[in-house]
């Protein structure tokens, strides 16, 4: 629903920049068209790279009008924020009647599903555009049984600490290296930031319980079936979380991973809204090889520190406590490059 | 949906007796009211206690036209069978559609929703009856957060080895035994046999990965606000199996129980439909134990042990076997009582 010839605007009313926002941020930086404008009223007039560091400029304006005014071309809005729980927060409704009345194409990645609110399905329907709802599948997927393991696909998994720490783009980073090196890898979406990046994948934590491994194991054979020698599978949540660890554990079974990337945002030392003390990575290391299936046993091979925001001096300190603690190769792949964290996902041991 | 003056049919086509039936048979033995006949084409003429020790002896009819003929006071056809994945056969469609017209209530607690067909949602219409998909909800759950620690309910989970070795039976025959000594105890019912024999509960593996755990949570939270001292919750799947270890996990952080029984089949040497081995008791106590929430060590304080089909002398051995490796209580529950279990888990350490 999403092609390379679209063009986005994004919107991300009064968060951009924040952690909620990582949805429209992964996009500008990995998706597979353009971003040509950002809502947020608090940052008018500013551009996206005066906001986070690395991005390309995009305009930010005030008003889906203001920004439709100043690009003519857009023909989507894509929701940007991913509030915890995916509830689309109702004060957005005016919004999105405008946008759909400017004739723009609305993607939703939230559990709320606009289509299925009739006024703007309606809207929607009167001004001849779509709502893409990434998370609704009316796909039948079947329960797992560990039929990875019957092709020769090459699986990493990145798992994390916690949530919104950046697994989606460690896997986004690895797969780039992996075919900046000459491998066939394909970078599997899990998420719906993941979806809307590559137009493929599976929202896994919209899918019903019983059926959330299937999805995963069905999504991998197919990238098997299309030839590809590694998986780079984008993770979930933390086997820790209370709020996603049942996902978190899905995907892992799921996708029967022959390695693990273990993700980490530098001096977190609780686990999002929750009194859980993150104690240490081998704390961590040793929870997820441990419930790892015991017809594929998964090792961490490598850590993924999220250092942003950190100097060079902090990163390199904190890099190198992390070697020190684990034994394992320890990078930032989003500041560096994930070359050292493939070079583990392609060692055969 | 069901009262204790419903009068039910059990629907098990081709299957009474064999495992897929646990739903039926689960009905019969704790349902919270009347079977008066079963529908198997294969054993016609016979009664459930000729099939199944243990159960009334409730006739068995060829057809639901027959069992009606026999039975005029039924008011209710309950789909007593349970396959994997929870896929509705078509064949039975026929059936569904001759005891509507015969006006018999359908009770569904599989994951295809009979009240979606629409020619089947018309013809209960039509007759002034009701389909009560019970894996069907429309309620919107919240996501987790361990919130049951803010509350003084004792939370008992049963966890398995396996999926279908009787988790369910275990916590209702724990909540039975409390009962008797006098504890206000409720069994949380989190799959369909066990809502459908309750009344109450959520269908775990029907909701979508992010809300498991928070269904969960707010189920407890309401147990504990209901004044109840103890909640035996029914446990699901396995945790290493990968079908299920999703839900089991989602199941386990969202009720952040205090204490584990742990299920086993007896003489069962690999997960079901897999090639994964069941090593030892100790395996799995550890892998339950280790995946416990920090904020919350969860420990495993007795075993039960599905012995259905042993003699005497094999079950005595098999619980001795049970007590010498793991150092815990063990019994069968069902063959004997859950008292030394529950002892267990009234002990406050």
């Amino acid at each position: 629903m999403l092609t390379s010839k679209n063009k986005v605007i994004i919107y991300a009313q009064d968060s951009f920049g924040g952690e909620s926002a990582k949805t429209g941020i992964g996009f500008i930086k990995y998706g597979l068209c353009e971003t040509v404008a950002v809502i947020d009223r608090k940052l008018d007039g500013k551009t996206t790279s005066s906001v986070i560091k690395d991005l390309l400029p995009i305009p930010i304006y005030d008003s889906i009008q203001n920004a439709v005014k100043y690009h003519k071309n857009a023909d989507c809005l894509l929701i940007g924020i991913a509030p915890a729980g995916g509830k689309f927060p109702l004060e957005w409704l005016p919004d999105i009647r405008n946008a759909l009345k400017l004739k723009l194409n609305i993607i939703n990645g939230l559990h709320d599903f606009l289509s299925d609110i009739s006024e703007i399905k309606k809207t929607s329907e009167d001004e001849g555009v779509y709502i893409w709802d990434v998370r609704k599948t009316n796909h039948k997927f079947p329960t797992a049984n560990a039929l990875v393991l019957d092709y020769p696909i090459n699986v990493v998994l990145t798992v994390g600490t916690d949530a919104a720490i950046g697994k989606m783009t460690v896997a986004l980073e690895l797969t780039k290296s992996a075919k900046a090196v000459g491998k066939s890898a394909k970078f599997i979406a899990t998420g719906q930031t993941g979806m809307m990046i590559s137009g493929d994948g599976i929202p896994i934590d919209a899918i019903v319980g019983d059926f959330m491994a299937g999805a995963i194991e069905e999504e991998i054979i197919k990238a098997a079936k299309q030839k590809y020698a590694f998986a780079f599978v984008e993770g979930q949540g933390s086997i820790l979380h209370p709020a996603w660890s049942g996902v978190t554990l899905a995907l892992y079974h799921g996708s029967v991973p022959n390695k693990l990337i273990l993700c980490h945002k530098a001096n977190y030392e609780y686990l999002r809204n929750t009194k859980i003390k993150i104690e240490s990575l081998k704390q961590f290391i040793n929870v997820y090889e441990n419930i790892s299936l015991p017809v594929r046993k998964a090792k961490v091979v490598g850590i993924a520190l999220n250092t942003y925001g950190l100097d060079e001096k902090q990163t390199s300190d904190l890099i190198k406590k992390a070697e020190d603690e684990t034994l394992l190769p320890v990078t930032d792949p989003v500041k560096y490059t994930a070359e050292k964290l493939l070079n583990a996902c392609l060692n055969p041991k």
